[in-house]
């Protein structure tokens, strides 16, 4: 495995154990500053929409996350990379609500910026299931 | 415009002709052999799928399609490119049944390959809207 892809991996990792912590500045420090997310039925949108969507009001409680992502393909390409991954996400609502389990796969472009692989899109083509 | 942009453009508009046209060897013959096809709530599939997917049975009537696309972002990296575009796809069902409206993005990998672009990859986030 290249230096890059294991970069990669170890970016991945990363997103998903600081998602896990609640750590949106963690998360957001794993994206570019043009970074640009596509979700069905929504417009593309950027990271200051992506760090609202991840900050629960102040003093809201929080919920929980518990992910899996499995990597299927990884293509690096100089500076740039494409990856592809399936992915399951478990929200657990604040206060002990019914868990929403989400799964289905990604399709991201990396970008390789002062040394360093941020997310520079990302497709995320998961759907609600029975958890 | 670089003249690699210029033909993933001829690509695009290619592919939406042969659509519309009910040519399915068309389409067939602008994606890469191992083409990976993502859409929410499948598995990936391939090329062979597509065109199953894509030819109606024999004698059936054929639906007929209407579809745009307008392509907001090319990267072309070397011998890979990525693309982010809106999709507009209508679907008349043969018989005069109710017109299937769909739209969203899509993004997608292409490959040149002997001098001349295919889809590659391809993740597919449109959704069902109002006609």
């Amino acid at each position: 495995m290249s230096a890059d892809e294991q970069q990669i991996r170890e970016l991945v990792a990363t997103w998903m154990s600081a998602t896990e912590a609640g750590d949106v500045d963690g998360v957001l420090a794993l994206m570019a500053d043009d970074v640009v997310f596509l979700v069905p039925g929504q417009p593309p949108f950027g990271k200051q929409k992506f760090a609202e969507m991840s900050r629960p009001a102040p003093g809201a409680p929080k919920p929980q996350f518990k992910g899996h992502s499995e990597i299927q393909e990884i293509q690096v390409l100089g500076d740039w990379a494409f990856m592809r991954s399936r992915l399951v996400v478990e929200v657990i609502p604040p206060g002990g609500g019914k868990t929403i389990k989400r799964a289905g796969h990604t399709f991201s472009v990396l970008r390789k910026s002062a040394g360093r692989w941020q997310l520079a899109r990302d497709a995320n083509l998961l759907t609600t299931v029975d958890p």
